[in-house]
């Protein structure tokens, strides 16, 4: 049997996760200064834990685990007979693979708000799954990295995840833009334009402005059923971008009747004039057309985007009126923000930001002279690895064409020569492969370098 | 709809991610300066990939996942009604959890030989999943960390790694034995006794002497068919532990006539001169009666115990002849050994070796007076962020002693006041919870604390 990867996933290799463990390890060290705590949750949950929180869509895209044992036992003949998968899948399936962070995080949350302390701010780097039709950069298991903060409606948390997310991009060396919007805003646009009924497919059109523009989402409304007339009514979205003042007055105007949409516009001004004030702005932009895909934002929502890269967003957030009411815990408002580890990669490779030392290399390959000689080798390795310098034997006492092949392979640039002679002297040689410089050292002097 | 936990998982909490990570980072530490490299594989394989490799039982415990969209449509109704669940399983689930990391690492090394440089060494820590029944201590979702060397059949291979677990865990301040033997001396046994096709039988029951005693060991021999007097040959194993050099001549004397004994007794004689050499043979035990339950594993076995703690084995191990070979490619001989990951918290936590600072809190609390101070607290803020250190806002302008206590409960010690009066001196004012000090800082000598 020939062996394949199940389609959708991927190995990574040494270099591999060791750059992703680079990215993961500035985010988790900024997520602990601004006093974010680590939580893990388990990989599968309850299937009903996770159905109905995705929408129609994530639901089909669920990964659900098989029952053990006889798991048709209990099913009437008749009815596995109609082959209804989705009556069948909840009596043969109790389990299901994690399909975001949130979902578990409110669960977790739902079940011990009685012992935590509000404001809960968590951060989450796990994997979630999705059965999504694997595509170029996209796969059925990715990690998501999440930072929330629960039990408040500060506006201030905004301003401290936008400065998180400008931190961390900083010192990736990635240099980006964070788009920003207020659902409220979007709201109140629906309720001027008399299509709150129609909330979210304006919004879904309004999102892919920048994709098929004006003319493509004029056309989308009108197939949804936006009548002409409401369309024409918030038609300065689509002029050129104006300067955030210019904008935030044509809303003012609109929104004298809107009391949602006036808090928005109030929430956005809050969230400028303070980043402002820390001189974080011009990093930031108000992008009145961002509106993102997910139901459950009532407020500020975020995009980031990376300068002068095609890549899309490569993170995301935004607020939320209730992260647990689903699970008959209410009045726990929040906001979070999330990284894209694969795409930040991605970015990071197209710009070439990853440091050159990425992958750490064994420092020195100590040449396999026979049993005798190797006994000293060992007792030398052990005191450099107890000095956190990494070495290893070759193992095998074979021909030192192969020895230093083994070595090149595998970058190791210093080989270490223990032989009869260095042993009887106290002394150690060290070849450097690229140099091809060589020097025989006291062992004391070796172990100082 | 109160929400719970699937059974046999955990949520990890701030405390237990961060004393998980503890034990993990010493591990990585040491498997690079080891000389190994990280590898991660997926978390689900193609179902065919893992059936077969673990036994019945294990076959049993692997976790299936269900394969998307209507997955019963073409399986026939006649099929369906048998009910047949085992027949059913490949026809509904493709894909499965993985079980361990060593399939999916062979499968790795298969699909990619032939660019890989051997010997190869990788580690590889992971969760794993088995539909175990959930106990005590026992779940259905845990880590693995793994190392092993593949390509070569170095005996010096089973000394480096008995020098890494003896380093990770003195690192990790849990005193241990590594127990030994050699699956040739078990093989060499039953050649002797004439029991090689009761080989698992044997080496089975013999594992069990700790926990059943003689009795036990011999009642369940005779039920599984061994002869009585085959079990009197192998009587001396039953007897109060020897030196290592008594039982070794014993076995030298019974396996005149077996080469695989003999080979067994050789290869454990090397490992354990070695040992001696290089100092650390004090801490190895030769356990004539350890078996290890695998089948795979075909020379030198390990397994590590704490000692004076009563939580069994926190780690295992040993040599393979043939990684891949299952999956058609041979002469892939390696080693491995195992952490695991669970048990070693366990006893760190009965041994209180944990170090008391693995949580690191928020350092500094602000105070929060207010929108206007608030942005001069935000700006500080920052500072401190940039210098490493940990700092955030309360996010509500609420009444100081709310503060304090969300401060008291996060174990943040320091609340820091920076209200009208000292934002005009350019000051602050820093109090510590614990000892009630509090001090007026100017704002550079408070950066440089």
């Amino acid at each position: 049997m020939k062996p394949s990867l199940a389609k959708g996933t991927r190995d990574f290799s040494a270099e591999e996760v060791i750059k992703r463990r680079y990215i993961t390890t500035i985010l988790q060290k900024n997520f602990e200064l601004f006093g974010f705590q680590p939580l893990e949750t388990p990989s599968f949950e309850n299937l009903a834990t996770l159905t109905g929180k995705y929408g129609e869509e994530g639901d089909r895209l669920i990964f659900k685990i098989l029952n053990s044992g006889e798991f048709l036992e209990k099913i009437p003949s008749e009815e596995l007979s109609l082959k209804n998968h989705k009556n069948l899948t909840p009596k043969i399936s109790e389990k299901a693979l994690r399909y975001d962070l949130t979902v578990p995080f409110a669960r977790f949350v739902a079940m011990n708000h009685g012992q935590m302390v509000f404001p809960y701010k968590r951060y989450q780097i796990q994997p979630v799954w999705r059965a999504d039709r694997p595509q170029k950069g996209r796969f059925r298991e990715f990690y998501q990295c999440d930072a929330d903060v629960v039990g408040s409606t500060s506006l201030w948390q905004e301003v401290e995840l936008i400065q998180l997310y400008l931190k961390s991009f900083s010192e990736l060396k990635v240099p980006v833009k964070i788009h920003i919007n207020n659902r409220k805003i979007l709201s109140g646009l629906a309720e001027y334009a008399e299509i709150t009924d129609k909330l979210i497919d304006f919004t879904v059109a309004l999102d892919k402005l920048d994709k098929i523009g004006k003319d493509g989402v004029v056309k989308e409304m009108l197939e949804k059923g936006i009548r002409q007339n409401a369309i024409d009514m918030v038609d300065f979205l689509f002029e050129e971008k104006q300067t955030n003042e210019k904008t935030l007055n044509i809303l003012k105007q609109k929104f004298e009747t809107s009391a949602t949409g006036k808090s928005g516009v109030e929430e956005l001004e809050f969230v400028l004039k303070n980043c402002a004030e820390i001189g974080i702005e011009n990093q930031l932009v108000f992008d009145i057309t961002l509106a993102r895909g997910l139901d459950y934002y009532t407020g500020a929502i975020f995009e980031v985007k990376a300068d002068g890269v095609g890549i899309g967003s490569i993170g995301g957030g935004g607020r939320y009126d209730n992260l647990t009411e689903v699970f008959g815990v209410k009045n726990i408002p929040g906001i979070g923000i999330s990284f894209g580890l694969d795409r930040i990669y991605l970015v990071m490779e197209e710009l070439g930001v990853f440091p050159e030392n990425a992958v750490q290399n064994v420092r020195y390959l100590f040449a396999n002279y026979g049993d005798a000689e190797a006994v000293e080798a060992m007792k030398l390795i052990a005191e450099l690895r107890q000095n956190g310098t990494s070495a290893e034997l070759y193992p095998e006492n074979s021909k030192l064409k192969k020895q230093f092949t083994y070595a090149e392979k595998k970058n190791i640039s210093e080989i270490v020569f223990l032989g009869a002679e260095e042993i009887e002297n106290g002394s150690v040689t060290v070849k450097n492969i690229n140099t091809g410089e060589q020097q025989t050292l006291a062992k004391d002097d070796f172990l100082k370098i």
